[in-house]
């Protein structure tokens, strides 16, 4: 199948959340056009089981898929620990990237002294994605992982206390065993956390960020350079980019965390109805 | 003329500061081998005549074009803003890539509000090299660009006073009246700023940084990427980058240096003359 190169990127998540992931993505490819379909109807993915996360992973694919995408972008950590081959299998020639793998690799090769650190929510630290993808891709021993879920980061930052006193005081309660275990490199492995990179940063100096996004971007980044799939860089000035926003739910505050999530504003959302694909 | 993928990445500056593009170049493209050339015996070029800037710049390429490089990135934003056509010609089919365009370009796909600030030593902001590739990228008169120079954020930097009280009370000197025009971008035209991120960052929370390395590395990956140029991922646990180190002169505190631009401690370095190659 001949894949357009003027086809938009698609990216879905189980929520909002994906909007950090789509953030790195306008970043370092702000040409493109997106298109993001978040499940705010379904969120949170953590606690479902595996057989559900799959049945809601096809839909997601299957709906990105009718908007034509050129590439699929799996934002959603649960579906990208849980459910990822699902998605490969629905999509056929339509490449996938997930959060597990780009963040995986990119912890190995950040390493200078071989302790990495994984944070999640319970469901993802409890499912070991991380760890067993730094195991597949490197088999030697010569590192150690320790993993902390950090179950109150989502709730801090959906409800915007990204600067408040009580959410420096829960990083330090969460994350000083990871410091005095001196990981030199931290995998933020939850969609919202990077939100609280700045406290994270402040109480871990030195420490490496791993931003799942990041380097979920930057991987797309190289494949779709590879396959000669990306637009021609536009040089004009560009006032917002160019995103059809698609949710199965809008939530109360869905503007303001969006602005949290994004940097700036977004057009109101389609309100989708995924049960119709699947 | 057909280039080698298995060459090696050269990254050339008038010192270490380039260090801290070489860091974002190894974040991005860990697996690739690197030739970096710092001239610590002349640095730095900031004062010195636009001819004299041409030979030395000159030099440096010739340098590495003579350990058989497949791209050339000048760190340099001095080199950058008044030698860069001299670097292009000198290297002929090896391409070339510079600290201004990547950055404007950034800047201009950044902002939301039209706002970018420009901060740099005098010599860089003196000659006006962003706000001129700005206005070459984008004619139109829809952003407003404040330029600021930061005389001492180098010897800071330098110095190693990064988490002093003094130097969080010269970045609010420096940058509160960018923060009163409300820039939403800001462009850290020099190496040595991104070791002032976490300061500046503080004191403009809802400022996007343009980090010059991060930007010049993601454009030279789509760059290798599309001329299949790229080595393929090597997945294995790097305990060190490959890096070759050249400087021309040795200074007292080079390491400690090195340590604080890069991330990790540098092999000693090779001593060389680059008069031999002018």
């Amino acid at each position: 199948m001949l894949i357009d190169k003027n086809s938009p990127i698609g990216v879905f998540d189980s929520g909002i959340g994906g909007l950090s992931v789509l953030r790195q993505f306008i970043r370092f490819l702000p040409s493109e056009n997106y298109v993001y379909l978040g499940d705010t109807a379904r969120v949170p993915y953590g606690n479902k089981s595996g057989h559900t996360v799959e049945t809601y992973a096809k839909e997601l694919t299957k709906f990105l898929l009718s908007k034509g995408v050129k590439i699929i972008i799996s934002a959603c950590n649960t579906v990208s620990a849980l459910a990822l081959d699902i998605v490969k299998q629905t999509a056929g020639d339509i490449p996938v990237i997930g959060m597990i793998e780009p963040a995986a690799s990119a912890a190995l090769r950040s390493t200078r002294n071989g302790k990495i650190g994984i944070i999640g929510t319970r469901a993802t630290i409890g499912s070991n994605a991380y760890l067993h993808e730094i195991q597949k891709l490197e088999s030697g021993s010569n590192y150690e992982v320790y993993s902390k879920a950090c179950p109150l980061f989502v709730p801090i930052v959906e409800e915007g206390l990204l600067r408040h006193e009580a959410a420096k005081l829960i990083v330090e309660e969460y994350l000083h065993e990871l410091r005095s275990k001196e990981v030199d490199t931290l995998v933020l492995g939850c969609t919202h956390y990077p939100l609280l990179t700045h406290l994270i940063s402040d109480f871990m100096p030195d420490t490496t960020l791993i931003d799942t996004g990041e380097h979920s971007s930057v991987t797309a980044l190289r494949l779709l350079a590879e396959k000669n799939l990306l637009l021609n860089p536009d040089l004009k000035f560009i006032d917002k980019p160019k995103i059809q926003f698609h949710v199965t739910d809008l939530p109360t505050n869905f503007f303001e965390q969006a602005k949290n999530f994004l940097g700036f504003e977004i057009d109101k959302p389609h309100l989708t109805d995924l049960t119709d694909l699947s």
